[in-house]
């Protein structure tokens, strides 16, 4: 089994299956939201998007963010702490640049998961059980971010099998911190400044058993849930 | 003064002084050509324009390699032990991904500099006079490769400045291996197997004193000449 990681969206090539990572915040925000109750999160990459979701489905809560700002009339933003008592069955979620990985993922993977470090454990094992794994890091607007980075290698060393340069860059990237919250609060992103509380939340390891999976894809949007 | 890594062409941002690096082999063989007495080294990306460039110019040492094999008719390889003794002043050079990786931060930079482990030294210094820095990494077919984050990271450390999320994990990288035989020996790419010799002359740190510098671009060429 080989083990790859692309550190921006733009470098992921064809595998078996995607973890897609976006630790600061958004899969941090599915994994605990399906965690917590949620059924289902429909993931789209722009806002009018969701709102056309929301009317069509005639249900659901609307999270998201812009550049870490809550878009207004939503119910809520994407802080994963927002997330742990649920609203409803029916989540509907789109941030900057987690949901867009999501989609490329979905283009170039036949089984796409969600990972972070909540579920570490989890995505790791089951990925696993499906051949070659590359972990897509969904990095701040198509640049590299060291905390996806940081959560790559961490999945990548526990996924095991033979490492690209990429994947192996991670693991060595991952080591040199001396715990999560270093790695994951390295990131010089101007925005990491005021998320401080989320960094920590996002920053416990293993945390949780689920392991959100690609259902269905709708046009520009796709449908999350616990596989 | 900021510091950026691009750990492929494609992630190449404007930045006033750009760093390109493509340790095994074709920055190392740049480097090397104007050390041993080359005046100027004309850097194609395709094997027909470095041909058409020998008949316009009616002069030229032809060298280069597609994914590390010699092109029939050619003087030279890629082997930076090629060029220890010149064979001529001129040299016209096409590699896999060395020279697309200038041509593309001549795009995107004011002064273009090449960089290696054979001038660490000198390159970082003349870096560190003009404002930010972005090192390219040439990467191997678009993709990430260990050998050029290695040689990336051991650049930006000693350029200093306020490091990118990407200067900070190559330069975090770099400094997990014991040396630098370790970091560019470490890529998975086969074609390196059976390279050693040159990878070995590669490793060799701030040997030679020389910076070569874009001078000109003709078209789909650029000329590298000695800063």
């Amino acid at each position: 089994m080989r083990v790859h990681v692309a550190f921006t969206p733009a470098e992921a090539e064809h595998a078996p299956t995607a973890i897609v990572v976006d630790v600061v915040r958004a899969t941090s925000t599915i994994v605990q939201a399906l965690a917590s109750g949620y059924r289902r999160v429909h993931c789209c990459a722009e806002v009018e998007e969701a709102l056309e979701l929301r009317a069509r489905l005639g249900k659901g809560v609307l999270a998201g963010e812009r550049n870490a700002v809550e878009i207004p009339g939503f119910d809520l933003g994407n802080s994963p702490r927002e997330f742990v008592d649920p609203l409803g069955e029916t989540l509907i979620l789109t941030t900057t640049n987690g949901t867009r990985a999501i989609l490329v993922a979905a283009e170039s993977a036949e089984t796409v998961l969600v990972g972070s470090l909540l579920n570490l454990a989890a995505v790791a094992a089951a990925a696993r059980e499906g051949g070659d794994v590359e972990v897509v890091c969904a990095g701040l607007r198509g640049r590299f971010t060291i905390d996806d980075a940081y959560c790559a290698g961490r999945i990548a060393e526990l996924v095991g099998g033979q490492r690209s340069d990429a994947a192996e860059a991670a693991v060595r990237l991952a080591r040199s911190f001396p715990s999560a919250l270093d790695g994951i609060g390295a990131s010089e992103n101007p925005e990491h400044a005021r998320l401080g509380e989320d960094i920590a939340f996002c920053a416990r390891e293993s945390v949780l058993d689920v392991v959100p999976q690609l259902a269905t894809r709708e046009g520009a949007a796709v449908e999350i849930v616990s596989s």
